[in-house]
């Protein structure tokens, strides 16, 4: 997406690949929305620290980055026996995976870049192919949330106020993001909406993230404490919520994504407003059998006691003069905090699932199974 | 309630009177919950300044505050000459009305020691009534809440988890709160609960007020961000919640409360958990007819973009080693925010409404009406 350096717009991805100086280039993510920064990281254990050390976030932008950490890795390798050269691949996979080791889209995207490289006779072969393998990965994710900005934008009408949760944008993936991808799929058609970005305490992704991402694309947007969705729908001022997800559960439509999710859907169908969750293929489990099941996984407390940002004097948005990122303790420095950091949907309260291949009612997906791209190895 | 300072515990109100130096004295609620501190205001001016300034607020709270203000003031005037006496206490009570011009509460509490003073023939006489009729005014808000407690506590048993939103604790009345009222009671009577403090974004009364007052009293207690909640209620995690309100309407139920309050009533509804608000009498508004017309302050939208607390490093609770207080911009900096401070809740979703002289249904407030000291002034 275009982000404003200096006064001028340039296109960026969230993860690119510079072959002249064989490295992977991030934007610094944890200095976001108050440094703008790319780093490119000097070989694949630097790139293995990015994903470990969350510069780089989000199950699409972390997946392109383990494949062109891997093309990293194996494209450093000097000579042209085979046998150390997989040995060495060996260790590159190894180190990236671990890296972030619950994921699964950096040990799906590895396989993918292991599979075409296996085409090659000699090492050269073999780094070319991985180089090329990681781009397709890469531009694949690209074209899915292309397609899913396609789809989605449809549900887009002008004049709405649209709901968002967390981050599912462009900073997750390699570009566009999943429940971003409606909102700039109908501003390049022209239509006019604004968007209300929930806080999303206690991490503050879409104050930092999505806020962030919306004002360099000039979309018209506030940020909302989470507390404030409930009243604002009841005044009429929501038309449309759309999230993304963490993980779809391909059997019953369940839907696990950031803490507060719930939340939005049980208020959205209180008061009838459509409540989509948009996702790649990749996000869809068809194993797991209920929701319940779903990890839920527990963060530390201090997420919760405090927050991250800057100092400086408190001003009007616009006039803000950023000093030193710190963190403050707001709580109560005695007390302790529960932190669930996801929570699941059910598919009740979801009115579609919009993916690259189309919109979904929930209970549907199971019946699409093979146009979701199931994977056939999975036994039903 | 009790405070322990430097290890001891202390009987403690948040207002109070020190006739010895005509001061009143009150709890600078402005650095909990990282320091505590008691302050004394030199002259009525002073008091009007520490209403004006937050140093006290909530309503109970400001209303004593308010009382005592008018008391302070009368005692300060030298002479007999009563026609100057009358002119300096209208002073006096308009500059403490003006300290805080759209609460209700002490512009009741000073009519209350103007009628007391009336009955006097001399200034001394005034003077000495004056005072009579603030320490009345704040007797009877602790009475009102210790009546909440008893009330309120029948509904706690052993091993509940509860869940409260904002603060409605003693700090925001002269002593033992409304929607704490219930949990001293229940522990008073040696009843174990465990209580979870909704932070409550974007002032987060709830991770410091709330959570500081609980730890003071050695309740169970954890704080968990505003998202949270759902996810809670969904596992079984929460058995009962209990809010207070700014605003209740007698005509239709309705509870204006703290923004998110809404949100929650409406998760505690779909998962079937009692949602009760506890009040004093003083509470009720016997005259508006729908909630639509209760005035939503919209507050300055610097509270959603960033946060307030003490710098430090980043620890585990307990051993926090406060630093400098601080505001730190959360969000992006180019962004702006919404920023409602309140929200209606319907009657529906209300189980009932804890009062001083027993719970009722939000549908039977009217028709107990008189019991609920309705004034007789109003046309109905």
């Amino acid at each position: 997406m275009n982000v404003t350096i200096r006064g001028r717009p340039q296109a960026v991805r969230t993860v690119a690949f510079d072959a002249s100086k064989n490295s992977v280039r991030l934007i610094e993510q944890r200095l976001l929305p108050h440094e703008f920064k790319i780093i490119g990281t000097k070989n694949f254990r630097e790139t293995a620290g990015a994903i470990r050390d969350m510069i780089v976030r989000g199950a699409g932008a972390i997946g392109a980055t383990a494949a062109y950490g891997l093309a990293q890795g194996a494209l450093a390798f000097r000579g042209n026996d085979l046998k150390r050269f997989s040995a060495h691949v060996e260790t590159v996979q190894r180190t990236l995976a671990d890296a972030r080791p619950t994921a699964v889209d950096p040990v799906n995207a590895m396989n993918d870049v292991r599979r075409e490289m296996a085409r090659g006779e000699t090492v050269a072969e073999q780094q070319s192919l991985a180089l090329a393998a990681a781009e397709q990965f890469a531009n694949e994710d690209v074209r899915h949330c292309g397609e899913i900005g396609r789809h989605g934008a449809k549900l887009i009408r002008n004049g709405m106020k649209i709901l968002t949760h967390c981050n599912a944008g462009w900073l997750a993936f390699v570009d566009i993001g999943s429940a971003t991808a409606p909102l700039y799929a109908a501003q390049a058609a022209g239509k006019k909406f604004h968007v209300f970005c929930d806080e999303t305490r206690p991490r503050s992704q879409g104050a930092t993230l999505t806020a962030w991402e919306l004002a360099q694309q000039k979309i018209s947007h506030q940020i909302i404490a989470d507390n404030a969705a409930g009243h604002l729908m009841q005044r009429g001022e929501i038309d449309l919520v759309i999230v993304g997800s963490d993980r779809v559960l391909g059997r019953t439509g369940e839907v696990a994504n950031k803490i507060g999710t719930y939340t939005k859907a049980v208020l959205a169908a209180r008061h009838k407003i459509p409540f989509y969750v948009a996702i790649p293929l990749s996000t869809i489990d068809w194993n797991l059998k209920r929701g319940f099941d779903i990890p839920i996984e527990e963060r530390h407390e201090s997420e919760v006691l405090g927050a991250w940002g800057v100092t400086g004097n408190q001003r009007e948005a616009g006039s803000w003069k950023p000093g030193k990122r710190a963190y403050v303790r707001v709580a109560n420095p005695t007390s302790g905090a529960r932190n669930p950091g996801f929570d699941v949907t059910p598919a009740e309260l979801i009115t579609g699932i919009i993916t690259p291949a189309g919109i979904f009612k929930p209970a549907d997906l199971w019946k699409n199974r093979w146009r979701l791209g199931k994977p056939s190895a999975v036994v039903v």
